[in-house]
């Protein structure tokens, strides 16, 4: 009996004619699919939609078009298509679900209600918009919150975490699925406003699930057409479907979204069995029902009590009950928790057989599921007396680290935007992350269980997919990413919510400083590090040689609750073996000389590559000045932050008449907190040789100690109190107006 | 005579049948190209690519594969499509050129050269990749130099940039043109790599390029198929064609790109009479001639020594001769120089008689090519009487400043992503910049003399495209852009180029701070500020009152090398007519209010939407503690930072037993310049109204005062050196790890 594909012909369409069954204990296609009655979809998305409305009227505000106009989308994927236990929300083969578009997540937290999450209760429910510290129902979903995958809100995103989420599936089930035990094989739903497919994140990541083939996932459109400016044609008239169609997917139709509710669950079910992504097209009205459904005025705002009763007549229910949601609703989504448990079950049992059958590889998986490596991580980072005592790039050092780290454990995924050659993240024996398809059609060489991941030019979706990779679940992986560090601009917003998030995941930003040689200004990263120091959660370490790199990678891997970008240098960098230390750098700074015979008149900061010129000038000033100074070494902020006052105070040895001066190739915006003056680059860079550039910027330690000389004196002079509000920059204060 | 056509009937594809014809003197079908024999067309192309071949080898490197794979290209396009005069390359209506795939640079560097752009010497093409200061020959192109539209390297923004110069030709063709008069219609072509197609900004401009039907835009992709990574196949596979067609491009394909110069001749050519954009897909070979042409290992290096050898004796050239030049092939450009002023010569006839014809209209065209605005904007900025004194929002007083200029200036275009109905830029008559076909198709009310844009959701595009508005010719345009200020991370790295260009230009930046409501975390922009406040050559004012919002306006306008940067409020903010000033706001810092009988204990700065915080918590010191407080108004430091050392510390007024206190919803990153505490927020949002956001986060007056006052009773005891190396957060230090 296949009623819906009978019925539903002209509604749906493009419906794949190639069915690939997944070992699904769900309904694999429309075939074994038991609808409810049309009448009972009615009075389920009757019902929904004005408990909307009410959720949005009680504080007068709130986004209630959006929810309303994906109803039928919603009884479609809660009731039928998704597979998941709504009493146990992180069961780990459970599909993921992504609401890219995240400002509609009343409608996500509504049918977690109603599906059974325990958590949100009708009071929970009653807290959107609320001033509750408590609530649950935030004005986009958190990830902190039961039921909830990944933070969305910034658009497109969302759209990215799920090209992630759906990579890190394929990877596993890769690497651990065997015939007959699949222990690994959810789908990843991902819901989309016109917003998602305009973001150039959203673009990049739909480019690169195109291409890597992920066939378990499924972008959800809801086509509304309409965006807060009104019509979505007044910025956006290009043909959609064509568009996905040259990208890799198989585009599937629905023309009536809005109470459909058969037509939906047959295109999304069919999505489980396409050899491609799945773009479903869902034609929907914004705010259907509401009197102004279809404009923009229903987008962000709540409809006026008088039309929220309107509203209710319309759809035949009692103008005077609020927030009611009656029995025969909720017993229409009552199976729901029953079945999440069997697929728990049959889950576990499948584990349990594959583990009899694989002892060591279900062994790993055991710990990929439990959040761990499976082996000792920390004894694959080089240990001092491995390090290398000549000149050597910071990339180069971290290239060794990341090799080992990534040669020996399935945890590490390591991504590239293009920069192969130059970020040195390639390990060994690596195998790139491809569809297996690809090895004939274009010669690639590699498959799912690649780790290695090619994802082009594409920063800001490199990073906002790393999202989804660490937010699959806690622990079982730590992606990595590399670019130069000037193009984290491009890709600061993903990096944001991987702070915002807790995410782990480790950055390896290469050509920092202004010695990236002659690309010039538009790759020396000036003032990108201020925004990463600024950043809650999130760790910027600028190592100086490769025991600082050890020590960054290990404060990296410890912070399983924070993003790391370890910061690197393109040329070689002079080894200090008797200096530097893994341990200090895992303090964020700690002093790296002292002064001559353990006194000082200065106290000099040493940042990454600018090291050489602190010890440099240190030597110079002894030497021609018989100026003592002692040198610090400064690799991360925030880590210094964390020790304790005493520490601090014990490396900063603040004296009132011995001024610090800092020593970094980046404007010196937030140094005031340690430095009275610095040494900095206050404008864009400039094409040179790396060496000429530092020279062009007064980095030369002949400029610097001359200088520092001079403040010396001024402060044994008049005291450092003059320095206050005051703060001295060597080579000027940044400028306005165009040119160095 | 129509040979080339003829000839070419294969070798182009798609070329488009109707032909639109523009008044150009150039030549507008291949009907009239008269092309040279393909004997010089491959003698021209030897010589230039073993020019490269010879540049790169100089300094043992550089970027020589592409230019030397784009050899044709740059023939038919410098010899026969681009109407130019190098000779006057800033001549007002000339063909723009992009080359958006930056590293190129030695490609456009050699074709100026050899047409007879000036400044570009032998001696000046050697100093590629040289230490040499003076260089016009950075490693990639910069706006500085002549004959350079825009400075490019960070991939895709320069197909943006180039989206906005033809935009800006439209619009100033739209608003001045008249039938037999046509002012302004110069072609944008824009030179594209692999990496610019799967980049976002890219994608988002090409989407809205399409959508406007910009005919006067012809994308020409080198489509070597070769990334740094290898073949771009391992990072993108989609139908590139099939997706150009659906964004709303003339696709016209040319299969030999390497020495078929007629048929890419043709193909340019075509462009410039098609009703869309073009889209030119043309095969090329990257490294053309060399060894390891068609790999990746000639994409960021020079050949080797041998290899150049060969190179040359490959295509009969001797091996010994270097930079070589002939004269045979300095002739084939001779007739260029002649043909540009005839083009110059033209353009001034029919602006003269435009002018005679159009009296008010070509005056007012006159001083917009000048770089001048039509009218005093001065007299548009409301005076301080006419300044509301009841609680307003500042985006509101933004937006009667926005209203008055762009009401009645022309040079303002004022754009928005998607925000119109909350970042209030959206002036009273405004028209939209849209295509007059859109009319009909889609009911859109505009036409392209429109100077509100809606980008869409695309805020990286909406600044990049920015970026070429401004740069189509110095002055002609202000261009404003529009969206929350949390976005400017998707679009900050457009933002920094137009601080590195010297672009004018201002953002609109609404919703900054907490107060953005249960948006929540995601839309709160912690750490952004500290960017665009380490940015070089960018005022990020962030006004406090309507007064203020005068004064931002002033100096952004004022700041004619400068983009400005307005960060705006979404709640009301409390007005200050008897405490603030215009003239303040725009020394970046001043005195608000002083203390009691003007002799103070403590000094607090306010910035923004949290100068009620300092203002209130000043009355609470007053009246509670006895405590006399100051307070400093701190909309720009960057301004600040410009003002003399007198003025700055008669501002701060640095005491040795006076703490000073900074009150501002972002990280204290930076404010260590100037106080030695701080009131901020040290993590990222919370989902709250607005108020009780700024309750959870510590900013209440009566949380504040007792906090100032013991550190007030501290300083006062142990002196302010106490406070060297050890700033006070009240709200604690920004952490590591996950929540609040």
């Amino acid at each position: 009996m296949a009623p819906a594909l009978e019925l539903l012909e002209k509604p749906v369409k493009n419906l794949p004619t190639k069915a690939l069954p997944l070992n699904h204990d769900g309904p694999t296609s429309g075939d074994d699919l038991k609808l409810e009655s049309t009448e009972r979809h009615q009075r389920v998305m009757n019902i929904f939609r004005v408990f909307i409305a009410d959720l949005c009227q009680q504080f007068g505000e709130g986004h209630a078009g959006s929810p309303m106009g994906m109803a039928a989308i919603g009884v479609a994927l809660y009731k039928y298509a998704m597979r998941y236990s709504p009493t146990n929300c992180d069961y780990f083969n459970r599909d993921r679900f992504v609401l890219s578009n995240g400002h509609a997540c009343l409608w996500q937290y509504t049918f977690m209600h109603l599906v059974g999450v325990k958590s949100m209760t009708m009071d929970q429910l009653k807290s959107y918009h609320s001033a509750r510290l408590d609530s649950l129902c935030p004005g986009h979903p958190e990830i902190e919150n039961e039921g909830v995958e990944v933070t969305t809100g910034p658009l497109g995103q969302g759209l990215a975490n799920a090209v992630g989420l759906a990579m890190a599936s394929k990877n596993l089930a890769a690497t651990y699925n065997k015939p007959g035990h699949e222990v690994v094989n959810n789908m990843t739903w991902c819901m989309v406003g016109d917003a998602c497919l305009q973001e150039g994140v959203g673009l990049e990541a739909l480019s690169l699930a195109g291409h890597w083939k992920l066939n378990n996932l499924c972008v959800i459109f809801d086509n509304n057409s309409v965006t807060c400016d009104g019509t979505a044609d007044v910025a956006n008239t290009e043909d959609i479907n064509m568009k996905m169609r040259a990208t890799g997917y198989n585009v599937v139709d629905v023309y009536n979204g809005d109470t459909d509710v058969a037509a939906v669950a047959v295109a999304l079910i069919a999505a489980r069995s396409s050899d491609k992504p799945t773009f479903l097209n869902i034609r929907t009205v914004i705010g259907f029902g509401a009197h102004n459904a279809g404009t923009a005025e229903v987008h962000g705002a709540a409809l006026g009590v008088d039309e929220v009763a309107n509203l209710k007549r319309s759809f035949g229910l009692d103008p005077n009950e609020h927030f009611h949601i009656p029995g025969d609703v909720y017993d229409f989504f009552r199976d729901i928790p029953g079945r999440g448990k069997t697929h728990e079950a049959n889950w576990e049992a499948v584990v349990a057989k594959h583990r009899i059958k694989n002892p060591v590889l279900g062994a790993e998986f055991a710990l990929r599921v439990a959040g761990k490596m499976s082996d000792d991580w920390s004894k694959l980072i080089p240990c001092k007396e491995e390090q290398p005592t000549s000149p050597t790039a910071s990339r180069k050092s971290a290239g060794v680290v990341t090799n080992a780290l990534a040669g020996n454990l399935n945890s590490f995924l390591v991504g590239t935007a293009d920069l192969t050659p130059s970020c040195n993240v390639a390990y060994k024996s690596k195998v790139d992350f491809q569809s297996p398809d690809l090895r004939t059609a274009c010669g690639l060489n590699g498959d799912y269980s690649g780790r290695y991941i090619h994802y082009g030019i594409r920063e800001h979706a490199m990073c906002a997919i790393t999202n989804g990779l660490s937010a699959f679940n806690k622990g079982t992986f730590i992606p990595m990413t590399s670019t130069y560090f000037v193009f984290h601009l491009y890709a600061a917003a993903a990096v944001r919510m991987a702070a915002l998030q807790g995410l782990q995941q480790i950055h390896i930003a290469t050509h920092d400083s202004i010695g990236v040689g002659e690309n010039g200004p538009t790759h020396q990263p000036i003032a990108v590090a201020a925004l990463y120091r600024a950043m809650p959660n999130l760790l910027y370490i600028r190592p100086c040689d490769a025991e600082e790199v050890a020590g960054a990678y290990i404060s990296a891997i410890r912070a399983t609750e924070t993003p790391t970008v370890i910061s690197l240098s393109r040329q070689a960098l002079t080894q200090y073996p008797q200096n530097s230390s893994r341990e200090g750098a895992m303090k964020g700074g700690y002093v790296f000389a002292e002064g001559d015979d353990g006194e000082f008149d200065v106290t000099l900061i040493g940042v990454g590559s600018e090291m050489v010129f602190a010890m440099q000038t240190r030597d110079l000033l002894s030497k021609k000045y018989s100026i003592r100074a002692r040198v610090l070494s400064f690799p991360c902020t925030r880590l210094f932050e964390q020790q304790s006052r005493e520490y601090k105070l014990s490396v900063l040895k603040p004296r009132s008449d011995k001024p610090t001066i800092v020593i970094e190739a980046y404007p010196s915006n937030g140094w005031e907190r340690y430095a009275d003056a610095s040494v900095a680059v206050n404008s864009f860079g400039k094409s040179l040789p790396s060496e000429d550039t530092y020279k062009y910027f007064g980095f030369a330690p002949e400029e610097i100690a001359p200088k520092v000389r001079d403040l010396v004196e001024e402060v044994q002079r008049e005291g450092i109190g003059m320095l206050r509000g005051d703060f001295r920059e060597f080579n000027g204060p940044l400028k306005i107006g165009h040119g160095p």
